[in-house]
């Protein structure tokens, strides 16, 4: 999956050389967060931590890559050889995937050498940013359908090829029920969808050919796409081919529309299916859907069973990227805080701890330092030792089972599509409040 | 930087063995377009036509990805065997990477024996579609600031890694001076900027303690990052240090403000600066830009050098997709038109002309089947034939410069930022329309 070690911003690069010049070495903290949530959300889904420990675990730099870097004549022979041994061996805490998060809260801490935690800095950041946005988008429309099948459609849409794969994964874990990306499925044992496209239908003479050949090459599996030339017109078709296969034990799943008013055609075909015998036919619905659309479609009852939800959920249309940052907190043992305007952060290594109610209904977080004695579950656990992982990760179905599980926890209000009011409660502890006003008081 | 064949939506295959079933193996014709623009586009940049001749170049399937498809049970065995000696033996004809182009325009072109048409649509529309989206955004910071330095930033939050790579790319392609993604200056020849984080600048005891020891490790080009405790103060910091280094024969090359209103720091940190002796300081600018606030700030006259550009140009903030396609229109020597509503096409092979006036300016397109006489420039040109590449691809700086040519004979209305009034005029040739009129009238 990484495309290596040089996926970086040349700034690491030459930072790694000045703290290499001035033998800056020590332990340096930090923290991946998110500043605010978009307009659209009420919270977020933590989610690309399994990537970020590949990429951590296997970090090393090629001779290739060294040479690359010689070639451009910024770095000095020295440094690119202390390059050539650098491996991450730091700590890694973090939230677990699937794990609801809010604003300000740190979900991954990296507590490292000084050059690790800086290098990795870009490529932490762009793995857990998308996964974190999609899963973010995807949960909402699995809100939006609750018990309806939905599949990730987005590969064409998707931002190139690793952002298909992220998606589907994300959206997997947010609660689809699987993807039509056939490496998706691959790598990350998430179940694979397909029906057809239009062109197998125009391929054909006619599209009851076209119907019939399908269906005999999948005589169990069948979904027919409807709306090449006329949806209604289709659905007939449907029927007259179903009891003609039927003589030959051959039996249709169902059929996709893909086009027009996707609730008057669903309403339409359901008719003409049923009054054609074919009840046991489902219909599967896509075209620039989201969680709004979706809403709507079953809020207006309309008989779906299954929605096709690509790319304005691949690329999270609404709100295409989270103001999130990864920023030095702590080094060398002493607190840290960045006051640039409207970028302020809360210094020190800190942790989320989640409290909840006596049916184990969460009523808010706290932010506090790493240490501090506050009630609650703490949310970042222990990830990596000394460069290892410390235990294996759950896996991407366990991830899957614990979103559902602490969706059922949330306030009721924040599982609306619409902006809850008032949002989740995160407060920040007084140990904390009183660290950041102290480094205010500090001279830059 | 191909992800592999298996990069593809799970219909393109179960397409490929009913066709393999039927023996449905003619030539079919593909075109890729886009079906409108965005609200906020006057134009398109046809971009990502190197990636996808290199997928094209390489497509085959490895035993692990035929063993993959064989242990999911969806596919028999002779069809399996078959795919193991697939490869791309089509035709591509393409716009030239850089070409200005618009709705229903084909930018792209695929005729091959239909399984290999077919089964190359996923990834093909990823590379185009992402590519052509970034190159179009990015063209547009370049109208906003001509003659600024303007550099991709925009690693950390794309859509992973690969967005990130053609990202740098794409935007490089449409003017951009170069990027900070090491891996894609390596990929692409592409140039690399970078400065330096805050994190740099709080990970020492004081400001002026970080700026000095960067400014020893790269004597001619340090780049220092002053927002992260006050602005004007640090550009304070920088003329004492400047004063200081020059006795060592160091010199400066410029400041960074990342946070507060760049405008009026940029302002007051030019004057500090020029005030203290470092007129040749340059002032270099970034957080949450596009070219709506460039545009704002060359307007108001900020004394700013070059803008580093990221998440809203690589995830193309204000229009992150594209309603594009990837569809038959000719199979076995006879025209297709989809009619699906609102999504319908233009039926068979076609090309696009491109008419410009005595001076060579463009004057307006027409859309006209392959073959038809024309006046104009036909801007689809072969690129594959039985799979190979007619020619070399022009290099990237070619069509980098490519671009800047054809923007100066675009209608000026077009390169501004607003919509342009009228829009660019595409026309139908009356051969084109005649064929879809007959293909309309022929029962489903």
């Amino acid at each position: 999956m990484t495309p290596g070690v040089l996926l970086t911003d040349l700034y690491e690069l030459t930072m790694l050389e000045a703290y290499f010049a001035e033998g800056m070495d020590g332990s340096a903290s930090f923290e991946f967060f998110v500043r605010a949530l978009p307009p659209n959300r009420n919270f977020l889904v933590a989610a690309g931590l399994a990537e970020v420990v590949g990429y951590l675990t296997d970090l090393s730099f090629s001779p290739e890559e060294l040479a690359f870097l010689a070639q451009t004549g910024r770095f000095q022979p020295p440094f690119l050889e202390s390059l050539g041994s650098l491996r991450f061996t730091g700590d890694v805490d973090a939230m677990a995937e699937g794990t609801l998060c809010f604003p300000d809260e740190p979900l991954l801490r990296v507590r490292a050498r000084l050059p690790e935690a800086q290098l990795v800095e870009s490529r932490v950041m762009n793995l857990l940013h998308y996964e974190t946005l999609v899963a973010s988008k995807a949960v909402r429309c699995t809100l939006a359908a609750p018990g309806r099948l939905l599949v990730d459609f987005g590969l064409r849409r998707a931002h190139a090829g690793e952002a298909a794969l992220l998606s589907a994964r994300a959206s997997y874990l947010a609660g689809f029920s699987g993807t039509a990306t056939v490496e998706a499925g691959r790598r990350f044992a998430i179940p694979l969808f397909g029906t057809m496209a239009h062109s197998y239908i125009q391929a054909h003479r006619t599209e009851a050919e076209a119907f019939e050949a399908f269906a005999r090459a999948y005589p169990r599996d069948a979904v027919l796409l409807i709306d090449t030339y006329d949806t209604e017109r289709a659905a007939q078709t449907v029927v007259d081919l179903a009891a003609k296969l039927a003589r030959d034990g051959i039996s249709l799943k169902g059929v996709r529309i893909d086009s027009g008013d996707l609730g008057a055609h669903a309403r339409r075909v359901r008719a003409i299916l049923d009054a054609g015998g074919c009840t046991g036919l489902t219909i599967f619905a896509s075209s620039n859907l989201d969680e709004y659309r979706v809403r709507d479609l079953v809020a207006g009852g309309a008989p779906i069973d299954g929605f096709g939800i690509g790319t304005r959920m691949n690329v999270s249309a609404d709100t295409p990227y989270l103001d999130c940052a990864y920023k030095l907190q702590e080094y060398d043992g002493q607190p840290r805080r960045k006051r640039s305007e409207g970028k302020a952060t809360w210094p020190g290594r800190k942790q989320v701890f989640r409290q909840v109610d006596a049916d184990g209904r969460a009523l808010g977080d706290v932010l506090a330092l790493d240490g501090d004695s506050v009630p609650g579950t703490p949310l970042l656990v222990p990830v990596m030792r000394g460069g290892r992982l410390v235990a294996p990760l759950p896996t991407l179905a366990a991830s899957r089972a614990q979103v559902q599980a602490q969706l059922g926890r949330l306030p009721p209000r924040l599982t609306d599509l619409d902006k809850a009011s008032p949002p989740y409660p995160v407060t920040v502890a007084p140990s904390l409040r009183a660290l950041a006003d102290e480094l205010d008081r500090r001279p830059p």
